[in-house]
């Protein structure tokens, strides 16, 4: 089990990193900068490539909505449901602390939001508290059908973390506008508490609506699509 | 067969909300949106994440065309392909009205094109009908060439879904220009109902475009290039 | 023989039709065009998707310089390389037809370049003969290393295309600037008949050039890298 | 040997003029430039391809850091470092004199920084000498845990060059604005004879941060992660 937390730690640590260091130090660089697409790739790319090197460990889920979704499916164990998540929150807030250290020592630094997620006022593009639930209800349903379908043992396999590593990068794609992009809880969690912004008020949503995705679609998953129980 | 119907529904909900919600909520995001490229990636993602999670349940198709092309080529049933048909639009137009909430949600919404297919004053570059008519058989007609070949038996096993999605993320690199890039009926279907612009009276082309060019790719694959049939 | 001749010509009527269309429609659209990135990334994602596709027919070379380094490698017969050539340069043209009849279908269409390459006035950087030369072969060798190595027997199975594809998007990534990225000369030739400019006396180069770097990185392979022959 | 050390010369001459190329050439073109998103892509892509190619042959380290690294996972004989090193940085210089030569064919060519690293002065961003070594030392530490985790006996075969390529892409996703990303000695040492800036003088940072990163992940792999090792 240790190992496994371990893994689940550095994991979600290379997630914050990459995924919101991309986002603080890159994406509106003057005239070369990364924009929301390569802060897309950045977060996707994080996970393809941990859960290459650990996800044999832990099951590289870096996420506490992953981590749900799985055990709603039947493929975790509950009683390791909340260790996971505090791997989790602890890996984030450690790379998110790291991250702190780097960018601030740049002469121009300002936190901002600092890669935190928000709605209304703290979306990026002012979309309402109802947009911002479906979005990351929606996504996050979405996000587990890819990984309880491409990791299923009718899929192909060893194809697992490249499917679930571009979905993460799809779901930015779409939902930066909205919610800067969760999905997430202990994503969310790590940097909130960095931002010079009122992000930790509503980092609520950010725990709700991931969850319920993660559940929602372990669940259509499970019911609806699972090639493994009966009929055809 | 209701798996399968499941595995359809949901993958074409995954392209229209990937795609289009890509297109409509951050390709034009001002200074850091992800343009057309961007599009042409989430686009692709869509196909790719879904391949590998629902292709071994239904095939993975999500297209109307697509359906038609592998019927064609006879490895799908014909008397299949009409309930695949309204499993894909019914699934494109459930993801539009979830993509037409979230949107609906920021200050400055305009539903626009919403992301709709189009020729002459409804091509992003104005483009005409001959010209549109010509884009979108062609790719069609490509797109199930390396859909046909690449999950050929003689094909490397499991990279047919990575090959089929970055093929989709090519053939909008090339053709969002021209019709905002369909080859896909249930896709431009799916938003057409909700474009504040007269896209429904364009939508019969791009059904008789990518099923014309879905049939062709997969005559030439069976005719010209399928190494299964006789000869060396 | 006639379904590896079908393979090359419609492999390299994809890349040209997918490389240079993705230049000629969607690289300089105005705010959200895809730059010399997204044609980067078009040109590897044809070669790509069609090597996936047809590559277990032909070979998947779409390209002289790749045809004559797999010859110089001694894996692929001398006597077929010139009905290689022919099908690859045919398919090619046949592509810039179809990309030109859609190109001129928009109101503001001019040829200019065509996507054509070049050196000197034509070069997009107005680099020198000498620098467009050592560009060309330099990336046309590290190309076939490449090709050659991730196709070797003991690389592993099925990944070549990827590695292939993708090299051709890193080539684009670099040259682009120098030459506008030949490394091949079918698709040279096919879009040089449709530029409103100079392109065709500079051609030869185009020939020369690719044919020397696919000629010395099969060299290098063969003599300095090739696990195959003696030694440890 | 031999073949050994002509693969890490021939890689690392790939990963140099193909990263610091695509950074010097192509980055800041007017309006079509591919930016440091590009950038990333291009060093990432030169290792996925030529690891796929030459990886069976010298393990495709092509960076001073990660030899050091495998070598302290005890993965590699450590009489065999020296040589590696020599190799790599060899094949990078030679690379970088082939870029100045073609770079220098331009018209309005100003050598610059030459893709050189730097803090300070000389980092893009003006990040500070600990800004800087905190990047370099936290990202070469990750993808070694990348390096080591993705090609261990226990993870999907074959895909140890995928996720490694992409790993090298997202770390320079987030840190091109500190330090313009180094995590390879080879490569900072390359450029940095050809900058026109005082970039010699910063070039120990770029060497001891990714040797300690490098050393630190591979510690970390073997002692926290390792699966090989007792436990669960």
């Amino acid at each position: 089990m240790t190992k496994k937390l371990a893994a689940e730690f550095f994991g979600t640590f290379w997630l914050v990193l990459g995924g919101c260091g991309s986002a603080v130090l890159a994406a509106a660089f003057p005239n070369l900068g990364i924009g929301f697409a390569g802060v897309a790739l950045a977060f996707g790319l994080t996970v393809l490539t941990m859960a290459y090197a650990v996800g044999g460990i832990s099951g590289g889920h870096f996420n506490p909505a992953v981590t749900l979704g799985v055990a709603v499916a039947g493929r975790f164990a509950w009683r390791d449901v909340l260790p996971y998540w505090i791997s989790q929150v602890v890996g984030g807030v450690a790379a998110a602390s790291v991250l702190y250290a780097i960018a601030s020592g740049a002469p121009s630094f300002e936190a901002g939001g600092f890669a935190s997620n928000g709605y209304g006022a703290l979306s990026p593009g002012h979309y309402s508290l109802v947009s911002a639930a479906l979005t990351e209800i929606t996504l996050t349903a979405g996000f587990l059908i890819v990984i309880l379908g491409s990791t299923d043992t009718r899929a192909p396999a060893g194809f697992g973390p490249l499917a679930i590593g571009l979905a993460l990068t799809l779901i930015h794609l779409i939902s930066i506008p909205v919610t800067n992009t969760s999905v997430n809880p202990a994503r969310s969690t790590a940097v909130a508490f960095f931002a010079h912004t009122d992000a930790l008020s509503q980092l609520w949503l950010f725990w709700v609506a991931p969850l319920i995705g993660g559940a929602l679609g372990a669940a259509i998953w499970k019911v609806l699509l699972n090639p493994q129980t009966a009929e055809n």
